[in-house]
Protein backbone atom coordinates (compact mmCIF):
# COMPACT_ATOMS: atom_id res chain seq x y z
CA UNK A 1 0.00 0.00 0.00
CA UNK A 2 1.55 3.21 -1.05
CA UNK A 3 1.55 6.27 1.69
CA UNK A 4 0.47 9.65 0.88
CA UNK A 5 2.64 12.09 2.12
CA UNK A 6 -0.50 13.47 3.94
CA UNK A 7 -0.80 10.16 5.58
CA UNK A 8 3.09 9.85 6.64
CA UNK A 9 2.39 13.53 7.77
CA UNK A 10 -0.51 12.39 9.86
CA UNK A 11 0.59 9.32 11.33
CA UNK A 12 3.85 11.49 12.80
CA UNK A 13 1.92 13.64 13.74
CA UNK A 14 0.48 11.08 16.20
CA UNK A 15 3.08 9.73 17.01
CA UNK A 16 4.41 13.08 18.64
CA UNK A 17 1.53 12.84 21.12
CA UNK A 18 2.33 15.91 22.47
CA UNK A 19 -0.50 19.37 21.16
CA UNK A 20 1.01 22.52 19.68
CA UNK A 21 -1.52 25.67 19.86
CA UNK A 22 -3.46 26.52 16.95
CA UNK A 23 -1.04 29.31 16.05
CA UNK A 24 2.03 26.83 15.63
CA UNK A 25 4.75 27.05 13.02
CA UNK A 26 4.24 23.18 12.05
CA UNK A 27 2.17 23.76 9.16
CA UNK A 28 3.05 22.61 5.62
CA UNK A 29 4.97 25.55 3.00
CA UNK A 30 4.52 23.84 -0.16
CA UNK A 31 3.92 21.36 -2.68
CA UNK A 32 1.08 18.82 -3.22
CA UNK A 33 0.18 16.07 0.42
CA UNK A 34 -1.92 13.93 -2.19
CA UNK A 35 0.88 12.63 -3.90
CA UNK A 36 2.31 9.39 -3.01
CA UNK A 37 5.69 9.71 -0.89
CA UNK A 38 8.79 8.87 -2.65
CA UNK A 39 10.85 9.12 0.62
CA UNK A 40 11.91 11.84 3.25
CA UNK A 41 14.57 14.08 4.03
CA UNK A 42 14.91 15.89 7.76
CA UNK A 43 17.12 18.59 8.43
CA UNK A 44 17.66 21.80 10.80
CA UNK A 45 16.94 24.16 7.75
CA UNK A 46 15.79 23.35 4.44
CA UNK A 47 18.67 25.58 2.93
CA UNK A 48 18.62 25.52 -1.43
CA UNK A 49 22.22 23.14 -1.03
CA UNK A 50 19.40 20.77 1.28
CA UNK A 51 16.79 20.86 -1.30
CA UNK A 52 19.34 20.04 -3.75
CA UNK A 53 20.41 17.01 -1.71
CA UNK A 54 16.47 16.63 -1.14
CA UNK A 55 16.27 15.95 -4.86
CA UNK A 56 18.89 13.75 -5.43
CA UNK A 57 17.40 11.74 -3.04
CA UNK A 58 14.49 11.37 -4.77
CA UNK A 59 12.35 12.40 -2.04
CA UNK A 60 9.39 14.66 -1.88
CA UNK A 61 8.84 15.23 1.79
CA UNK A 62 11.50 17.37 3.62
CA UNK A 63 11.13 17.88 7.33
CA UNK A 64 12.87 21.35 8.62
CA UNK A 65 13.11 22.55 12.14
CA UNK A 66 13.63 25.95 10.85
CA UNK A 67 11.93 28.53 8.59
CA UNK A 68 12.07 27.89 5.18
CA UNK A 69 11.66 31.64 3.85
CA UNK A 70 13.67 33.76 6.47
CA UNK A 71 11.38 34.59 8.85
CA UNK A 72 9.23 32.75 12.12
CA UNK A 73 5.99 32.98 9.98
CA UNK A 74 7.22 31.76 6.89
CA UNK A 75 5.36 34.97 5.58
CA UNK A 76 6.16 35.26 1.88
CA UNK A 77 4.01 38.40 0.99
CA UNK A 78 7.73 40.89 1.85
CA UNK A 79 9.42 38.60 -0.47
CA UNK A 80 7.63 38.79 -3.94
CA UNK A 81 9.68 39.74 -6.73
CA UNK A 82 13.44 39.14 -4.86
CA UNK A 83 15.07 36.52 -6.99
CA UNK A 84 16.66 35.08 -3.96
CA UNK A 85 13.51 33.88 -2.68
CA UNK A 86 11.41 33.23 -6.03
CA UNK A 87 14.42 31.22 -6.87
CA UNK A 88 13.65 29.15 -3.72
CA UNK A 89 10.13 29.11 -4.06
CA UNK A 90 10.35 27.98 -7.62
CA UNK A 91 12.79 25.42 -7.26
CA UNK A 92 10.81 23.53 -4.70
CA UNK A 93 7.62 24.08 -6.64
CA UNK A 94 9.93 22.79 -9.93
CA UNK A 95 10.36 19.31 -7.43
CA UNK A 96 7.06 18.81 -6.29
CA UNK A 97 8.46 18.77 -2.44
CA UNK A 98 6.22 19.37 0.60
CA UNK A 99 7.85 21.31 2.95
CA UNK A 100 7.19 20.70 6.82
CA UNK A 101 8.21 22.27 9.22
CA UNK A 102 8.49 20.65 12.45
CA UNK A 103 9.30 22.63 15.41
CA UNK A 104 6.65 23.35 18.07
CA UNK A 105 6.36 19.23 17.89
CA UNK A 106 9.51 18.26 18.90
CA UNK A 107 9.98 21.03 21.49
CA UNK A 108 6.89 19.67 23.17
CA UNK A 109 7.43 16.52 23.59
CA UNK A 110 8.75 14.85 26.84
CA UNK A 111 11.24 14.62 26.60
CA UNK A 112 11.92 17.32 23.68
CA UNK A 113 13.21 15.38 21.02
CA UNK A 114 15.96 18.13 19.86
CA UNK A 115 17.30 17.79 23.82
CA UNK A 116 17.21 14.17 23.64
CA UNK A 117 19.47 14.10 20.24
CA UNK A 118 21.92 16.77 22.07
CA UNK A 119 22.38 14.84 25.17
CA UNK A 120 23.08 11.76 23.62
CA UNK A 121 25.46 13.53 21.40
CA UNK A 122 26.92 15.33 24.83
CA UNK A 123 26.75 12.09 26.88
CA UNK A 124 25.03 13.12 29.11
CA UNK A 125 21.98 11.14 29.48
CA UNK A 126 22.33 10.02 32.72
CA UNK A 127 23.06 13.40 34.00
CA UNK A 128 19.94 14.81 34.37
CA UNK A 129 19.61 17.17 37.77
CA UNK A 130 16.34 15.80 39.09
CA UNK A 131 15.85 18.82 41.35
CA UNK A 132 16.18 21.87 38.43
CA UNK A 133 14.76 22.39 35.38
CA UNK A 134 16.65 21.60 32.05
CA UNK A 135 19.59 21.14 34.27
CA UNK A 136 22.48 18.56 34.40
CA UNK A 137 24.52 17.38 36.74
CA UNK A 138 28.67 17.46 36.10
CA UNK A 139 31.52 16.38 37.97
CA UNK A 140 33.34 20.12 38.00
CA UNK A 141 35.10 21.16 35.45
CA UNK A 142 36.35 24.80 34.50
CA UNK A 143 33.99 26.71 31.65
CA UNK A 144 36.82 26.66 29.41
CA UNK A 145 37.15 23.10 29.56
CA UNK A 146 33.58 22.69 29.48
CA UNK A 147 33.53 25.18 26.02
CA UNK A 148 35.99 22.56 24.16
CA UNK A 149 34.08 19.38 25.47
CA UNK A 150 31.15 21.04 23.84
CA UNK A 151 32.64 21.85 20.97
CA UNK A 152 34.64 18.50 20.22
CA UNK A 153 31.52 16.28 21.65
CA UNK A 154 29.25 18.37 18.96
CA UNK A 155 32.12 18.56 15.99
CA UNK A 156 31.81 22.84 16.27
CA UNK A 157 34.62 25.18 14.62
CA UNK A 158 34.29 27.85 17.34
CA UNK A 159 32.10 28.54 20.47
CA UNK A 160 31.81 31.64 22.18
CA UNK A 161 31.43 32.27 26.49
CA UNK A 162 31.27 34.82 28.58
CA UNK A 163 32.92 34.62 32.37
CA UNK A 164 35.43 33.75 34.07
CA UNK A 165 37.20 30.81 31.97
CA UNK A 166 39.21 29.02 35.59
CA UNK A 167 35.20 29.21 36.94
CA UNK A 168 34.03 25.61 38.16
CA UNK A 169 31.20 24.55 36.35
CA UNK A 170 29.08 21.41 37.97
CA UNK A 171 25.45 22.42 37.07
CA UNK A 172 24.87 23.07 33.64
CA UNK A 173 21.21 24.49 32.34
CA UNK A 174 20.84 23.34 28.39
CA UNK A 175 19.02 25.77 26.37
CA UNK A 176 18.93 25.01 22.72
CA UNK A 177 18.18 27.22 20.00
CA UNK A 178 16.63 31.12 20.54
CA UNK A 179 15.39 30.56 24.03
CA UNK A 180 15.58 34.84 24.53
CA UNK A 181 17.27 36.47 27.24
CA UNK A 182 15.12 35.99 29.95
CA UNK A 183 14.51 32.45 29.61
CA UNK A 184 18.32 32.15 29.85
CA UNK A 185 18.45 34.56 33.15
CA UNK A 186 15.85 32.93 35.00
CA UNK A 187 18.29 29.76 34.36
CA UNK A 188 20.90 31.62 35.43
CA UNK A 189 18.31 33.23 38.62
CA UNK A 190 18.54 28.87 40.25
CA UNK A 191 20.19 28.80 43.27
CA UNK A 192 23.28 26.79 42.08
CA UNK A 193 22.98 26.73 38.47
CA UNK A 194 26.59 27.93 37.08
CA UNK A 195 26.64 28.19 33.01
CA UNK A 196 23.47 28.32 30.48
CA UNK A 197 24.36 26.61 27.23
CA UNK A 198 22.42 27.91 24.91
CA UNK A 199 22.15 27.92 20.74
CA UNK A 200 22.34 32.08 20.22
CA UNK A 201 22.20 34.91 22.90
CA UNK A 202 21.66 38.70 22.09
CA UNK A 203 24.47 40.00 22.84
CA UNK A 204 23.31 43.02 25.69
CA UNK A 205 20.32 40.84 27.94
CA UNK A 206 22.33 38.30 29.56
CA UNK A 207 25.65 38.50 28.23
CA UNK A 208 25.61 41.95 30.74
CA UNK A 209 24.09 39.60 33.55
CA UNK A 210 26.69 37.66 33.68
CA UNK A 211 29.52 39.96 33.83
CA UNK A 212 27.68 41.59 36.78
CA UNK A 213 27.35 38.21 38.47
CA UNK A 214 31.40 38.32 39.24
CA UNK A 215 30.62 41.08 40.95
CA UNK A 216 27.86 40.16 43.21
CA UNK A 217 29.63 37.20 44.15
CA UNK A 218 27.39 35.21 42.20
CA UNK A 219 29.63 34.03 39.19
CA UNK A 220 27.47 32.96 36.49
CA UNK A 221 28.41 32.21 32.90
CA UNK A 222 27.05 31.79 29.09
CA UNK A 223 27.96 29.39 26.72
CA UNK A 224 26.85 29.55 23.46
CA UNK A 225 27.24 27.18 20.92
CA UNK A 226 25.69 28.56 17.81
CA UNK A 227 21.57 28.26 17.07
CA UNK A 228 22.26 25.07 14.37
CA UNK A 229 25.10 23.58 16.05
CA UNK A 230 22.46 23.50 19.55
CA UNK A 231 19.46 21.30 17.44
CA UNK A 232 21.25 19.68 14.89
CA UNK A 233 21.71 16.47 16.31
CA UNK A 234 17.89 17.10 17.56
CA UNK A 235 16.73 16.53 13.99
CA UNK A 236 19.11 13.75 13.43
CA UNK A 237 17.60 11.94 16.64
CA UNK A 238 14.43 12.79 14.82
CA UNK A 239 14.90 11.62 11.88
CA UNK A 240 16.07 8.12 13.41
CA UNK A 241 12.65 7.94 15.21
CA UNK A 242 10.87 8.41 12.37
CA UNK A 243 12.63 5.49 10.58
CA UNK A 244 11.46 2.86 13.80
CA UNK A 245 7.94 3.21 12.74
CA UNK A 246 7.96 3.85 9.27
CA UNK A 247 11.00 1.11 8.33
CA UNK A 248 9.47 1.17 5.17
CA UNK A 249 10.32 4.34 3.60
CA UNK A 250 13.51 5.70 3.31
CA UNK A 251 14.66 8.63 5.35
CA UNK A 252 17.75 10.80 5.34
CA UNK A 253 19.05 13.20 8.02
CA UNK A 254 20.94 15.78 6.10
CA UNK A 255 22.97 18.28 7.88
CA UNK A 256 22.36 22.19 7.26
CA UNK A 257 25.40 23.12 8.38
CA UNK A 258 26.35 25.79 11.07
CA UNK A 259 26.42 28.87 8.28
CA UNK A 260 29.04 30.88 9.89
CA UNK A 261 33.06 31.48 9.21
CA UNK A 262 34.95 32.83 12.54
CA UNK A 263 37.89 35.39 11.23
CA UNK B 1 27.56 78.48 37.91
CA UNK B 2 26.98 74.83 39.26
CA UNK B 3 24.90 72.78 36.95
CA UNK B 4 22.56 70.22 38.38
CA UNK B 5 22.60 66.96 36.07
CA UNK B 6 19.21 67.28 34.90
CA UNK B 7 20.12 71.08 33.32
CA UNK B 8 22.94 68.84 31.94
CA UNK B 9 20.88 66.33 31.01
CA UNK B 10 18.52 69.26 29.16
CA UNK B 11 21.51 70.75 27.69
CA UNK B 12 22.31 67.62 25.94
CA UNK B 13 18.95 66.28 24.58
CA UNK B 14 18.45 70.25 23.13
CA UNK B 15 21.64 69.64 21.27
CA UNK B 16 20.41 66.13 19.43
CA UNK B 17 17.47 68.32 18.01
CA UNK B 18 15.53 65.28 16.52
CA UNK B 19 12.73 63.78 18.12
CA UNK B 20 12.15 60.57 19.79
CA UNK B 21 8.61 59.10 20.51
CA UNK B 22 6.95 59.23 23.72
CA UNK B 23 7.74 55.50 24.16
CA UNK B 24 11.54 56.20 24.58
CA UNK B 25 13.91 54.23 26.63
CA UNK B 26 15.67 57.40 26.94
CA UNK B 27 15.29 57.57 30.31
CA UNK B 28 16.47 58.27 33.43
CA UNK B 29 17.03 55.22 35.28
CA UNK B 30 18.41 55.90 38.55
CA UNK B 31 19.38 58.76 40.89
CA UNK B 32 18.42 62.06 41.79
CA UNK B 33 18.78 64.36 39.02
CA UNK B 34 18.89 67.53 40.80
CA UNK B 35 22.40 67.33 42.84
CA UNK B 36 25.34 68.49 41.49
CA UNK B 37 26.76 67.37 38.08
CA UNK B 38 30.29 66.22 38.89
CA UNK B 39 31.46 64.64 36.15
CA UNK B 40 30.01 62.73 33.27
CA UNK B 41 30.64 59.19 31.98
CA UNK B 42 29.94 57.86 28.31
CA UNK B 43 29.80 53.97 27.56
CA UNK B 44 28.01 51.40 25.45
CA UNK B 45 26.83 49.09 28.45
CA UNK B 46 26.46 50.07 32.16
CA UNK B 47 28.52 46.82 33.47
CA UNK B 48 29.21 46.99 37.10
CA UNK B 49 32.91 47.43 35.84
CA UNK B 50 31.85 50.44 34.05
CA UNK B 51 30.14 51.43 37.20
CA UNK B 52 33.05 50.74 39.41
CA UNK B 53 35.34 53.40 36.87
CA UNK B 54 32.39 56.01 36.97
CA UNK B 55 33.14 55.80 40.96
CA UNK B 56 36.95 56.04 40.41
CA UNK B 57 36.19 58.87 38.11
CA UNK B 58 34.25 60.69 40.47
CA UNK B 59 31.21 61.45 37.57
CA UNK B 60 28.09 61.03 38.69
CA UNK B 61 25.88 60.69 35.25
CA UNK B 62 26.64 57.51 33.60
CA UNK B 63 25.47 57.72 29.94
CA UNK B 64 24.37 54.27 28.65
CA UNK B 65 23.62 53.39 24.87
CA UNK B 66 22.20 49.78 26.26
CA UNK B 67 20.17 48.96 28.76
CA UNK B 68 20.76 48.20 32.77
CA UNK B 69 18.76 45.92 33.72
CA UNK B 70 19.26 43.24 31.08
CA UNK B 71 16.93 43.66 29.44
CA UNK B 72 15.24 46.56 26.63
CA UNK B 73 12.43 48.60 28.60
CA UNK B 74 14.71 48.00 31.95
CA UNK B 75 12.09 46.54 33.34
CA UNK B 76 13.17 45.87 36.87
CA UNK B 77 9.76 43.67 38.54
CA UNK B 78 11.16 40.33 37.13
CA UNK B 79 14.37 40.81 39.05
CA UNK B 80 13.15 41.85 42.16
CA UNK B 81 15.38 39.30 44.96
CA UNK B 82 17.81 38.45 42.24
CA UNK B 83 21.29 38.76 44.14
CA UNK B 84 22.93 40.26 40.80
CA UNK B 85 20.47 42.55 40.49
CA UNK B 86 19.99 43.70 44.05
CA UNK B 87 24.00 44.35 44.21
CA UNK B 88 23.83 46.62 41.20
CA UNK B 89 21.00 48.28 41.89
CA UNK B 90 22.94 48.82 45.33
CA UNK B 91 25.80 50.08 44.08
CA UNK B 92 24.14 52.58 41.84
CA UNK B 93 22.22 53.89 44.87
CA UNK B 94 24.88 54.01 46.76
CA UNK B 95 27.29 55.96 44.97
CA UNK B 96 24.54 58.35 43.83
CA UNK B 97 24.87 57.50 40.20
CA UNK B 98 22.54 58.77 37.74
CA UNK B 99 22.11 56.50 35.00
CA UNK B 100 20.67 57.72 31.53
CA UNK B 101 20.41 55.59 28.68
CA UNK B 102 20.75 57.64 25.36
CA UNK B 103 20.13 55.28 22.70
CA UNK B 104 17.72 56.50 20.46
CA UNK B 105 18.45 60.02 20.55
CA UNK B 106 21.75 59.47 18.92
CA UNK B 107 20.06 57.26 16.02
CA UNK B 108 17.48 59.69 15.03
CA UNK B 109 20.12 62.25 15.28
CA UNK B 110 21.19 62.99 11.41
CA UNK B 111 23.86 61.75 10.35
CA UNK B 112 23.36 58.89 13.24
CA UNK B 113 25.78 59.42 15.61
CA UNK B 114 26.00 55.79 16.48
CA UNK B 115 27.24 55.56 12.41
CA UNK B 116 29.37 58.33 12.44
CA UNK B 117 31.65 56.75 14.98
CA UNK B 118 32.04 53.56 13.62
CA UNK B 119 32.78 55.23 10.01
CA UNK B 120 35.34 57.64 11.25
CA UNK B 121 37.09 54.54 13.06
CA UNK B 122 36.20 52.08 9.40
CA UNK B 123 37.82 55.46 7.47
CA UNK B 124 34.34 55.17 5.24
CA UNK B 125 33.68 59.25 5.78
CA UNK B 126 33.58 59.66 1.82
CA UNK B 127 31.94 56.55 0.66
CA UNK B 128 28.58 57.12 1.40
CA UNK B 129 26.76 55.92 -1.83
CA UNK B 130 24.17 58.81 -2.85
CA UNK B 131 21.99 56.82 -4.28
CA UNK B 132 21.40 53.48 -1.91
CA UNK B 133 20.37 53.86 2.43
CA UNK B 134 23.12 53.61 4.87
CA UNK B 135 25.66 52.21 1.82
CA UNK B 136 29.34 52.86 1.36
CA UNK B 137 30.53 52.21 -1.79
CA UNK B 138 34.75 51.16 -1.33
CA UNK B 139 37.03 49.30 -3.59
CA UNK B 140 36.06 46.15 -4.94
CA UNK B 141 37.50 43.52 -2.31
CA UNK B 142 36.69 40.01 -1.13
CA UNK B 143 34.59 39.39 1.58
CA UNK B 144 37.17 37.28 3.75
CA UNK B 145 39.61 41.22 3.17
CA UNK B 146 36.66 43.16 4.26
CA UNK B 147 35.84 41.14 7.53
CA UNK B 148 39.70 41.03 8.01
CA UNK B 149 39.60 44.90 6.99
CA UNK B 150 36.88 45.56 9.72
CA UNK B 151 38.54 43.18 12.13
CA UNK B 152 41.90 45.36 12.18
CA UNK B 153 40.52 48.74 11.83
CA UNK B 154 37.75 48.02 14.94
CA UNK B 155 40.44 46.29 16.90
CA UNK B 156 37.59 43.14 17.16
CA UNK B 157 39.04 39.93 18.63
CA UNK B 158 37.15 37.64 15.90
CA UNK B 159 34.56 38.22 13.80
CA UNK B 160 31.74 36.36 11.96
CA UNK B 161 30.78 35.98 8.48
CA UNK B 162 28.50 34.21 5.86
CA UNK B 163 28.47 33.73 2.02
CA UNK B 164 31.72 33.20 -0.13
CA UNK B 165 34.77 34.15 1.36
CA UNK B 166 36.47 35.18 -2.37
CA UNK B 167 32.89 36.73 -3.83
CA UNK B 168 33.77 41.19 -3.91
CA UNK B 169 32.56 43.49 -2.14
CA UNK B 170 32.16 46.98 -3.43
CA UNK B 171 28.71 47.47 -2.01
CA UNK B 172 28.12 47.83 1.61
CA UNK B 173 25.40 48.37 3.45
CA UNK B 174 26.19 49.14 7.53
CA UNK B 175 23.22 47.73 9.99
CA UNK B 176 24.94 48.53 13.37
CA UNK B 177 23.34 46.89 16.30
CA UNK B 178 20.82 44.70 16.41
CA UNK B 179 18.82 46.02 13.58
CA UNK B 180 16.44 42.45 13.33
CA UNK B 181 16.41 39.94 10.29
CA UNK B 182 14.10 42.04 8.25
CA UNK B 183 15.91 44.76 8.10
CA UNK B 184 19.19 43.46 7.03
CA UNK B 185 17.52 41.10 4.08
CA UNK B 186 15.78 44.89 3.34
CA UNK B 187 19.55 45.76 2.71
CA UNK B 188 20.57 42.75 0.66
CA UNK B 189 17.36 42.73 -1.56
CA UNK B 190 18.64 46.34 -2.99
CA UNK B 191 19.79 45.64 -6.49
CA UNK B 192 23.66 45.98 -5.69
CA UNK B 193 24.21 45.78 -1.88
CA UNK B 194 27.21 42.84 -1.97
CA UNK B 195 27.05 42.48 1.96
CA UNK B 196 25.66 44.05 5.01
CA UNK B 197 27.69 44.65 8.16
CA UNK B 198 25.66 44.49 11.33
CA UNK B 199 25.94 44.04 14.83
CA UNK B 200 24.24 41.11 15.71
CA UNK B 201 22.24 38.89 13.96
CA UNK B 202 19.43 35.75 14.17
CA UNK B 203 20.92 32.61 12.56
CA UNK B 204 17.91 31.67 10.96
CA UNK B 205 16.78 34.49 9.22
CA UNK B 206 19.46 36.63 7.60
CA UNK B 207 22.05 33.26 7.64
CA UNK B 208 19.62 31.48 5.74
CA UNK B 209 19.06 34.08 2.82
CA UNK B 210 22.58 34.29 2.14
CA UNK B 211 22.89 30.75 1.79
CA UNK B 212 20.35 30.92 -0.74
CA UNK B 213 21.16 33.56 -3.04
CA UNK B 214 24.21 31.60 -4.13
CA UNK B 215 22.01 29.42 -5.92
CA UNK B 216 19.83 32.39 -7.14
CA UNK B 217 22.87 33.54 -9.02
CA UNK B 218 22.78 36.61 -6.90
CA UNK B 219 25.80 36.30 -3.97
CA UNK B 220 25.13 38.40 -0.70
CA UNK B 221 26.73 37.97 2.10
CA UNK B 222 26.16 39.24 5.86
CA UNK B 223 29.36 39.98 8.36
CA UNK B 224 28.73 40.45 12.26
CA UNK B 225 31.07 42.69 13.98
CA UNK B 226 29.18 42.07 17.50
CA UNK B 227 26.89 44.24 18.99
CA UNK B 228 29.14 46.19 21.29
CA UNK B 229 32.11 46.01 18.80
CA UNK B 230 29.22 47.76 16.00
CA UNK B 231 28.55 50.66 18.30
CA UNK B 232 31.43 51.77 20.86
CA UNK B 233 33.13 54.03 18.88
CA UNK B 234 29.45 55.58 18.61
CA UNK B 235 29.38 56.09 22.18
CA UNK B 236 32.68 57.59 21.80
CA UNK B 237 32.02 59.98 19.14
CA UNK B 238 29.24 60.94 21.64
CA UNK B 239 31.24 61.51 24.17
CA UNK B 240 33.77 63.87 21.90
CA UNK B 241 30.69 65.72 21.06
CA UNK B 242 29.22 66.80 24.49
CA UNK B 243 32.57 67.93 25.38
CA UNK B 244 32.41 70.37 22.47
CA UNK B 245 29.45 72.87 24.01
CA UNK B 246 30.33 71.55 27.73
CA UNK B 247 33.96 71.86 27.89
CA UNK B 248 33.80 73.08 31.56
CA UNK B 249 32.53 69.48 32.47
CA UNK B 250 34.58 66.37 33.08
CA UNK B 251 33.69 63.90 30.08
CA UNK B 252 35.40 60.70 30.26
CA UNK B 253 34.26 57.62 27.51
CA UNK B 254 34.82 53.92 28.81
CA UNK B 255 34.84 51.28 26.60
CA UNK B 256 33.09 48.13 28.03
CA UNK B 257 34.41 45.55 25.38
CA UNK B 258 32.86 42.82 23.29
CA UNK B 259 32.07 40.26 26.11
CA UNK B 260 32.73 37.13 24.60
CA UNK B 261 35.70 34.84 24.50
CA UNK B 262 35.93 32.79 21.01
CA UNK B 263 37.07 29.28 21.37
Amino acid sequence: MTLTIQQAVDRIKERFGGTVGPGTVDTLKSGDPSQPLRGITVTFMATRQVLDQTVAKGANLLITHEPTFYNHMDDEDWLRNDPVYESKRNFIEQHGIVVWRVHDYPHAHRPDMIVAGMIRELGWQDRLDPDLPNTYRLSPLTLHDLAQYCKAKLRIKTVRYVGDPQMPCSRVALRVGSPGGRAQIDSLKIKGVDVVVSGESAEWETCEYVRDSAAAGEKKALLVLGHANSEEEGMRWLAEWIETFMPEIPVTYLPAGDPFRFV
